[in-house]
């Protein structure tokens, strides 16, 4: 089931990777994205009619799409700024960000826990509210590999953006305030829970070297979407004993009991094809139900990658009715569309 | 920018790769899809309301995903059954999907152009005939690569699949007759053109090795999704040289002139990122604009892949006003979402 072969990469120069990655989501999609006017490393929504709404900012390393770049629009961020690979953006471009994404009601800073990331945004915050602007900042912080229970705040942030994103993006689409918003990304957090598994590394484009080394038949549990070290390396586990020892993991960190609701995200980091996610998905549902927990809307597909990393996360997202509603609220962006009504 | 590592995959039993990813598709949208009581491998949709509609019915080989099983639903396909990794179904499973789908206006038949999945619809569509039911096939042959011109009933079937179903699932939806549908899938096949390039092989879980080998800092151009051998062998090409190269040979096979229009497909095949495939598209984008053809509604993602195979595919899929009205017209399955008004 594995054999050596080789990675390639169809891209320019490197040091080009993620300016033309920019260039191409703004060539795709001009009548919704622009980028900034004095800043290309900032991505912005074109919607109209936000007077009032709370700014929904986000940012952080390339290397992750659709995190970030992926989720500017309807009802999610109204902008982004993005590093080079694996690389926090400068506290200018946030800055830039935050100015560009004040609609009046304040802006939300939502990012995931990376040192770099919040050295820059608090810097970028002080400068914003320097400029007038009401900021909040919320880290999203799901990987439950990353630090022990009682160390939430030390935890790293991964797929459980885009549940952050989604459900305080839609809780600004409904006009509440930023501390509402505040509230709600809040909430979401300590309601999310992430581990992932990586079955072989990335290569980043300007650095050329795998980002870590796997043995052949081994899985790395708690590997982080950057190459962080996990928790254990495990024999090659099936797609049902991963799940078993993801949701056990989980489970332990977020105790569910019996009418609990959750929406699950089965995420690939790169390479894992779709396929694998629904036999894992299969897995997953099968050991949630048999636990009397039900699943709404599950989001399974690649949602937060490491480059072409084969592996898979699984995300709980814990929902009570205020969450619920707020998922199913509508989203339009490149990467994320939702039109319940 | 290349260097060697492992592919490992998550799954159970090779055997079951093929039942366990159609459980887990069924398992994530109970409400819209659901297997055929008396065969696993039929895929259908559970939309109310198609009394009058001509049934669209598609089927191939497993490992594509998205194609073919997650076309199914609303405005695209009614109906899939799926074989083995990269092998037909068999003709008894697509008479069954044909008999599932027929809501009183008859069927068409849509399908990649590949001798096993011929042979079988021929004999599901001969069975479903001496039931009484009217169908019509057309089989998709976009792959310039696969035959010259003057021989495109040759042609395989790849990305441009999807624009298939798209375009003629639309005009399903707005209650055209068989025959009408079948003229648009016509009319879409003889605007459709595809030409991949591959840079890793894929590894089918029941035989456990490569489907082909490529050599470093090499890409083989026009290779097919199963791994059919291509036209060339090259150097590895940059993004730019990959998107003059593509579009060369796309527009000696399908001329367009200044003002014409088209939609554009930038697809992976499972490994490349989508940082890569908006690379591409901005290079894409630039050379169509330069000769004074505009872009329409583009596609940017992973449509058609073959497992975890690196490598892109870029399909040209020429517009008149009525695919332009039919590609805009709304479809909802759970890997394609257009939700146009």
């Amino acid at each position: 089931m594995q054999l050596l072969f080789f990675k390639q990469a169809l891209i320019n120069a490197p040091e080009h990777f993620v300016q033309e990655t920019l260039q191409g989501i703004v060539a795709a999609y001009p009548d919704r994205l622009r980028l900034l006017d004095q800043n290309d490393r900032v991505l912005l929504s074109t919607e109209t009619g936000r007077d009032g709404k709370v700014g929904i900012v986000t940012g952080g390393g390339s290397g992750h799409l659709p995190v970030f770049l992926g989720y500017v629009g309807h009802g999610m961020a109204d902008g982004c700024t993005v590093g080079n690979v694996f690389a926090s953006p400068s506290y200018q471009a946030m800055a830039d960000t935050i100015r560009a994404c004040n609609f009046g009601a304040g802006v939300l800073c939502l990012y995931g826990n990376y040192g770099g990331d919040k050295m820059n945004f608090d810097q970028a915050c002080e400068d914003a509210e320097f400029d007038g602007i009401s900021v909040a900042s919320v880290r999203v912080c799901d990987d439950i590999a990353s630090a022990p229970r009682g160390q939430e705040s030390k935890r790293r942030g991964v797929a459980g953006l885009v549940y952050a994103y989604k459900l305080t993006g839609a809780a600004a689409a409904r006009r509440m305030s930023l501390s509402e918003v505040e509230r709600v990304a809040q909430k979401v957090i300590s309601n999310l829970r992430t581990i992932g598994v990586a079955l072989s590394p990335c290569i980043v484009p300007e650095v050329g070297k795998p980002t870590f080394t796997i043995g052949e038949d081994e899985m790395e549990i708690g590997m982080g979407i950057h190459g962080e070290p996990g928790i254990v390396v495990s024999r090659l586990l099936t797609a049902d004993e991963t799940a078993q020892m993801a949701l056990d993991r989980l489970l332990e960190d977020l105790p569910l009991t019996a009418g609990d609701e959750v929406s699950v995200m089965v995420n690939s980091l790169g390479a894992t094809p779709p396929e694998e996610l629904y036999i894992l998905y299969r897995a997953v549902a099968k050991i949630l139900r048999n636990r009397g927990i039900s699943i709404f809307m599950p989001h399974i597909g690649a949602y937060a990658t490491s480059m072409e990393m084969a592996g898979v996360s699984i995300t709980l997202c814990k929902l009570d009715a205020e969450l619920k509603m707020l998922l199913r609220d509508p989203a339009d962006t490149p990467f994320y569309t939702n039109h319940n009504k």
